[in-house]
């Protein structure tokens, strides 16, 4: 099969389209043959040398796929060959073919296109064990998503919707905002111009925001304590703004409030399993019904990885980048 | 009645024996004739003018306390003149009468002395609402419990042991590490001497604690992210070693760890009442059958609470120290 290597870390042009060794589905596991997959920042990391994918994942980027069942590896019960699947995956998903544990198969949504249920995964896996699973935002709650308009974020919001929270978020300039806006953001700041805490104490009568989806890390840590209500929750998935930063325990605890941080990547198999369930239960009939949708900005040829990469970087995507598989083109 | 009054925030001296009005008891509270209180940090904090009682509280110091109930205010029910009680409260159990809302009342648990019943309320209600409502602890983990031979963590070891789960604790000297240990602690850490998180590390195979229960803060910070395990929870309830402390969240995330910082005192009623309904089911029993005893270092005479403050201060004390009310010496 062909995959996208990376044969030296670095740059976009570091991810090199090269052919190698099909992979072979192990105990648990079936093969899928991939028709899409979906860039995350993890795959930027990974490029540039700083996130080596954990032991036993394959060596490729791509953290979810779309695709059909092609194999089925010992002691697989309930999928078969030709099952139209997405799964969440600890890499390989820039490739022709990827073996995957059974517990982080789904199918896919009923009513929903092949290609575009790589753009579901991650973000559906990411969203609901942080902002559901660990922080346990409940109805009439209010969440604050940093990158409203990232991938992450456009699920974030809908899913946040969809319980009946009230949503706030950030992003960089009016049309980003407004496309927040669109997916159902009551709460719109612009970072490049507005300061969230005060923005978002203005909107909320002071109270702040009972759970925060936070990406940037470190840069605003002490913002995000300050942006807490009382028995608030700031969940942490992303270090975009650095890994060390000064906390505020004296305002953690006159909150009651809790930091915690997580990665889906670096977790077992038996907890991305259990995520994988939750979301099956809990999200996919929101997708199935039309409640929720995968917000795509654009689909790339899976060879031009370099140019989805610059696109991530550049930030001026709104929602998900996909790759396609050759075949499919 | 006569109560401790706070002229002037200072030394230990400050605490002045003074006669002051009786409380009345407002709606949904029980007047108590207070047979004994119990010191507490936060006592010595607000005697020094760091930490004010919240509003609507007395303004006499002591936050908990056992005695009889011997008046009721409009709309209480549930309990009659002459019960024998002890409360969390949010201020005033240094005095011979405090008003308690009924949310916060216990009954002496059975066969244990009424005098002694002070030690109960608040490191019952701390353990319990930070080890076990926030930070779930499960049998068979590990918790670490930083001054285990305190109120708070005498109560801490027989409740942690009690539901089976495995006790690190730290503490300075070893006569204060053999109480903890016949209190069931099984890892003893010397801090005066050793290094906790090496030593923890030890003690569990590199695997750390699940569970930390800290009164030291900032101080502390790093290391206690550093001894967390994986999914590990830091529990913060005080601060003694500073406010504002450096986070490395790339530890937390690689972790999956919270954080998470909390005081009792400032909780709203209900959520007061929620935790002692949680005590009173989950710790009574276990304090009745003889499982967990309140550890009692010395008790004094009410109007002597200079001299119990100073005890508290020189940190020479194991458990807690108790002041009995003049009218039943």
């Amino acid at each position: 099969m062909h995959a996208i290597t990376i044969p030296e870390p670095g740059g976009p042009e570091a991810l090199v389209w090269a052919e190698v060794p099909d992979p072979v589905p192990g105990e648990g596991e079936v093969l899928v043959d991939v028709v899409s997959s979906a860039v995350n920042r993890a795959d930027v990391l990974q490029r540039q040398g700083f996130y080596n994918p954990p032991a036993g994942a394959s060596p490729y980027p791509g953290l979810e796929c779309a695709g059909r069942v092609s194999a089925l590896g010992p002691g697989v019960v309930g999928w078969s060959v030709g099952d139209e699947v997405c799964a969440l995956l600890a890499g390989g998903g820039y490739a022709e073919k990827v073996a995957v544990p059974v517990g982080q198969l789904l199918p896919v949504p009923e009513g929903l296109d092949l290609t575009l249920a790589a753009a579901l995964p991650e973000v559906t896996a990411t969203v609901w064990s942080n902002v559901f699973m660990v922080a346990h935002l409940r109805p009439a709650e209010t969440l604050l998503i940093h990158g409203g308009s990232s991938g992450i974020g456009t699920m974030a919001i809908q899913l946040a919707k969809a319980v009946g929270a009230r949503v706030a978020v950030t992003a960089g300039g009016p049309e980003k905002l407004a496309r927040c806006a669109e997916l159902g953001a009551d709460i719109l700041i612009d970072y490049r111009e507005q300061d969230f805490v005060d923005e978002l104490r203005k909107a909320t009568d002071g109270a702040g925001a009972d759970v925060i989806l936070d990406i940037v890390g470190a840069k605003y840590l002490d913002r995000n304590v300050r942006a807490l209500a009382v028995n608030g929750r700031l969940a942490i998935i992303g270090l975009q703004g650095g890994a060390k930063g000064e906390l505020n325990l004296g305002a953690l605890l006159t909150k009651r409030a809790a930091v915690t941080a997580t990665s889906l990547r670096g977790r077992p198999l038996a907890e991305k399993a259990a995520i994988v369930a939750a979301v099956r239960e809990h999200v996919w009939p929101l997708i199935a019904d039309g409640v929720v949708r995968p917000v795509v900005d654009r689909t790339l040829p899976m060879r031009d990885a370099a140019e989805a990469h610059r696109v991530m970087e550049s930030s001026t995507h709104i929602g998900k980048v996909l790759l396609q598989a050759p075949t499919t083109v």
